[in-house]
């Protein structure tokens, strides 16, 4: 009896491989899905079935290629907005068997409407679940977001605290499989810490201790929550089912003169923030390999031809992989070598970073050409805000670039200067030619000043 | 933070990789440990402590070859027979922590005197263990055997029932995590399962099911195990530390000269068993490469030199791991291609397979120059026992050859042919000339002859 | 400046990845060709153009999988018996640049119509060619057969006669690239080593020692080939372009269940001979691994719905890999495991082994209803006959089966068994019940009775 | 019949298994050996003899680890400056077999005086030798460098010049097998391409068109060559026989409080060159993975205690293997992560890169208290010389230390800016402050300002 987590990091998207008697079930799968079949195969499993807990909004679904390529059936809950093309429905009760494996199904809305779990129980030892398949219902020190649906905030948070309810009632003993761990944009709380049980949920996750239902729909409805753009897509084909990534799918090799005349909509860089602050390809976005997932959504437009920038192949594939993840395909090539192409006579772009001292010099100084630019997320600046900094996330630089001047000297800050890095090469990349970044920002700050 | 565990299939024992905050912990590694520190790396973690649940018998412990490697220090029960000279000493209550990983020590007699538990906490979330390794002391679906001190059966059993409730006290939310999976010879009722929790077994184990302390005694006591006789070199090994491995664990390749030359003891045929049958190396043993681990110590000498029979380089690798785990690491080298070598002039032997109707024509002819020889586990033998059937145990053969005539014609017997191939190619190895194996065994006979 | 072998073993047959200057070039890829796309890669080159030497008849290209992976063009020479539909057509002096590497064609004709060559030269160091892709013109220690044109014999041996002294002309100091190695069906006398020059196939190689065109026809007419029925589905395919193979190329794992009722026109043994001869699935076909390219093509049709029989997974999927080159796509699953399905209740056959002594004996006896049925091929035969053996090559049993009588007991014997394996399961397979193998054969027996 | 390439890049060091009948020798082996015990058992072969062409500077031969690893024997040439203790000796017209393999001794001094060259003959094919490994006197495109013995210069050249005589005379059709391919320290002219014949080399190496000995004396005495102090360590260990590396040869992670505190006698920054330039440890010194091969030994002492500075882990172990087959085993960890670091309230550096525009402006204005410092190799600058620019080999700015003013501004310069920002970094890691890097360098330059 097998119980196997696949991990995707960026996304820190949970999915599992579930199988016993030589028959194997997925759960929420991804995109990229050889691995499964793989995995399956390792242990004599034949894939059959795959379940999805709810319709995905931060990444596309594996189901329906999976399906193609496995001849399996896909599940899904009931209630979703529209058809889930390449699914049938399943409802609380439902019962699943792969040898002395089942699944059970419980109806948890909330997250979205459309959200089930799975309770694993084993014929051989029948009292109570093994474990739960919980989705974005429950996660290891979080719940789920429930602000999908703006116009129902009360009821949403309310139907999720009906279904932990009850997912509490399959008891302390059952382990807990969430599809989602600490760094995804689908919870805020998560713990860095991927096993857990209802019990030890029960007593330690902060939502529920909260045991009252007003107040529970209360403290969700004043969470602060982004919304990238891209979730727009993703529900789209998530309903309909997106396509299998192409099947060679790494982005040709350009060479210097063939990435000087493609026509990408952008050259995407994705090396290490250092390396693009060192030097650039002028007008490059920075996107590093390990930021792609959870920035790249609120930058690129889902019809972009994108080239990619790295400094070695590896590098770029690596990107290409988290790219696809959330519908990137359109990938022209990658180009390694920045200092090469400058010796070929192209021309490069860099970004100073400045440390705490040259920053508090600035804001003693007062300059009122300048502005040091928090790009931080509100519940950051809520919890800890550096004094004479403006605002703005991120995520939200391009729909609100109009409220920055591209001729003011503009310093970017985060956490630590990673993000200050995506936020001044979106800047750079949009005519803004006087962008430093403050490397260590909030953290050297506190550090040598408070 | 990090749980990854690490099976040995073979033996089907479970390690673990436990880590936070840069700093790791292994429990129970076995032999090759070259994985925990890649895996640790990986995670950017640094290994600094190694534990031990209790001195193993039925493998090679790899805690003081990490500990070299790594700097580590090794921690070990109390109440050791002997000193475990690479250790220090944990006792009930002392605790250590791994970033946010708390691990404390339980005093969990039973399996072994110097047996102890680890319950796993977070720091982040303190209510309640996580999870705990719980060694040999609890199973998925079973307990830990308590025959290893046959004068002191009841004292121990008892300890451990005392200790399996200090288990159940740190409450159902707890995540096990022990030792061993179904396979190993330290339990004879494991589930196939490897994940629980201490409330899933507390309601479905059967022997947790047993709440009264003397009838969980007598229970113990009437089990029956078996205790190959490599047990006693690993619990000698386990105490003042086996060596490393040879670096280039390698066995050379032999050319068909040298294996015919060479001063080997044995020359062990690690083939599928049906390759075995169909012709091997005169006096070769067969044990294929998955049945190495749990029959090798009962038939191989704590010194032999050994010659592998392989088909390939790789299955003679993958034997040869699975040799060093239990300590046998004279290896002169390895050959692969029968038929080549019979096509240079050696000779060759092979043993027929029969099926269910040459048997029952035999035991209808009530033959008295022939014997039908069932090598399976005693438990097996009085769950179901063949009519005109002879029990000897496959792993007591060698100590009871005396019982046999090598005169007599034997056909060898268990569930499906397995381990009656492995009892074949012994008896043949010892001068049996007369010897075939049932195929299909008692599966065979009950599918056609119940 | 790169030039890397890519090998397929079974075919033994070499492709060829060359490139500089972020550009490369693929000489006769085999049909699973992501490997030249990932190697390329690695080299940061990008495939832009793929060489055919000629029409093969031994596998099936991946030319036109390649070319829509990559958008390469595909090569071809002139004279080909019908239109390559996927290529275009190079002529003798045409030239190629990739990087510094030029590739200059040369029209060799003889092994079939449309053969080229592809000197390679370094445009940096102009004087000579560095090397030649010789195709199935000239191989290390012998030259491409010339039997496919069996009315136009001598003429396409007098145009190899030519063909060859036009590579001479490249000079001694050219290296050449065949397209096959030892073991390869397209040629019967290939040194085992595989790194050869001009020069020294001039002064070593036996068919570049006969310096008489006459002579060399004539040697060339008398010599003894076989053409297994496949060839003719891999030239017809190598015109059109076969289909990629499917994308998830593994075969589904099989429940023994699925295995009794599956519709499969031939259940596959791919487990070494010795497993097959020891027990196997009654009707099942022997086709080790390492035998399949060399002699499936001899027993399965085209269309043949195929079973696999393996000892694992890997086995199967490895074996799945020789299957697809040659056009075997339609494979129903893999089932693993003799014993457990014995065990089931299922039937077993064998087919037992006997050595020198037995068939001297039986030689002796002059058994008139035996026969020793010598499988090897008319060259051996005519090198060394065993006196009192009938011969039938291997690849012959098929349409020369009438020529044996189904209630004869026959012994195959080959030069060590491995053929005779084949040809003992493919007698079984067809109802012939008494049946036994030579093991060790022409082998064992000069090494005792000559 | 195998011969198989382990290329070590970064030194660009060739090394070579060859074998045949189960036999296998390895030719220059490098220190970490593992490969090719790996490589000669996947193809069946035991190695059982090492083959040294002469005493390397460059690397530690791995012969002496390999040689207890394997138990087989090396061999070296004569006349080594000291006894290479753990070799016996090979003579003109020695003679050893590998199956059908015969390498044969000829004794080659030139490049030093104990070289040999192993010509490969086919004991099947017996006209001519197949092969020659040519260690250090004949590369593709170029002949081994003779300043070693500086007081013997054409002593030594002519040494060489008859070695070269003895390789031809082996025949136009040996393929050459050279221990180095372009981008080794052990010659400045090698072609890019890695295979070619004694025939090629006749027609096309430059160092081969000069017939006259005398002449050929005078050209090689006029090489320029760079001697890095490494190398005096190098002879030494590949006297007396390096140790091998530690068995676990990863070093340890560590905690940015453990590298702040590590008493390393260099923080060596393993990152790309544009990371560091954006942003690095205070007085780190930049040695990009794929530079420590060709600049280590220029600025790290034999005993010097090392720290890595990476962006991830792979990348440290890929330059621990760089570093250790130079001999620089003390590593005491590695870290990775810059902006954490400075976030924890760290410091860091940076050095910024100037374009030709810039530089082109400053070389204008005449600035009296700046210096461009070009630190390309003299053949270089003889070939182009930027005017203005004052010259030290980048190897040499530690001896030449003295020679520059800390106070003053330099603008490192090389070929493309990779150099120049090693050198930029050696002179912040001794006290320069007013140093930045010409991006581009001389390529940029001649693009547009020739």
């Amino acid at each position: 009896m097998l119980i196997e987590k696949i991990k995707s990091d960026g996304l820190a998207h949970l999915s599992y491989l579930i199988g016993d008697g030589g028959k194997a079930a997925v759960i929420d799968p991804r995109r990229d899905c050889e691995i499964y079949v793989k995995r399956a195969r390792e242990h004599g499993l034949e894939i059959t079935d795959i379940f999805e807990t709810h319709r995905n909004e931060d990444l596309i679904s594996g189901a329906p290629v999976l399906a193609e390529m496995t001849g399996a059936k896909v599940w899904h809950g009931p209630n979703a907005d529209g058809e889930v093309r390449y699914a049938e429905t399943v409802r609380e009760g439902d019962c699943f068997a792969f040898g002395d494996i089942e699944l059970r199904v419980l109806e948890t809305p909330g997250h979205t409407f459309d959200h089930v779990c799975y309770a694993i129980h084993d014929k051989g030892y029948e009292d109570g679940a093994v474990g739960v398949f919980t989705g974005d219902a429950l996660f290891v020190g979080d719940v789920g977001r429930t602000d999908f649906y703006p116009d129902q905030a009360e009821k949403v948070a309310g139907l999720l605290f009906d279904s932990l309810r009850k997912i509490e009632a399959l008891g302390d003993q059952a382990i807990i499989y969430p599809a989602h761990g600490a760094g995804s944009v689908c919870g805020s709380g998560m713990a860095s810490r991927e096993f857990s049980t209802v019990g030890h949920e029960r007593k330690n996750n902060p939502r529920l201790q909260i045991r009252d239902r007003d107040e529970f729909i209360a403290a969700k409805v004043a969470e602060n929550h982004y919304y990238p753009p891209y979730f727009n897509t993703m529900e789209r084909l998530n309903l309909v089912g997106g396509d299998a990534a192409p099947r060679i799918d790494l982005p040709p090799v350009l060479t210097l003169d063939e990435l000087a005349e493609c026509d990408a909509d952008r050259v995407v860089d994705v090396r290490p923030i250092t390396s693009f602050a060192g030097a650039h390809w002028p007008g490059a976005l920075s996107l590093p390999e390990s930021m792609i997932s959870a920035f790249a959504g609120w930058f690129l437009d889902e019809d972009d031809r994108l080239a990619l920038f790295a400094e070695a192949e590896e590098q770029a594939e690596a990107a290409a992989v988290h790219l696809r993840r959330i519908g990137y395909d359109r990938l022209v090539g990658v180009y390694t070598g920045l200092a090469p192409a400058v010796a070929e006579g192209k021309p490069f772009a860099r970004i100073a970073y400045v440390d705490h001292e040259t920053v508090a010099e600035r804001l003693d100084e007062g300059r009122n050409d300048w502005t040091l630019l928090d790009v931080r997320a509100i519940d950051e600046v809520e919890d800890y805000a550096m004094e004479g900094a403006e605002h703005i996330y991120v995520g939200e630089l391009n729909k609100r670039l109009g409220e920055l001047d591209c001729d003011r000297h503009y310093t970017t800050m985060c956490a630590s200067g990673a993000r200050a890095t995506v936020a001044a090469g979106w800047l750079a990349s949009n005519g803004f030619e006087h962008v430093d970044i403050f490397l260590g920002s909030v953290g050297a700050w506190r550090a040598h000043h408070d």
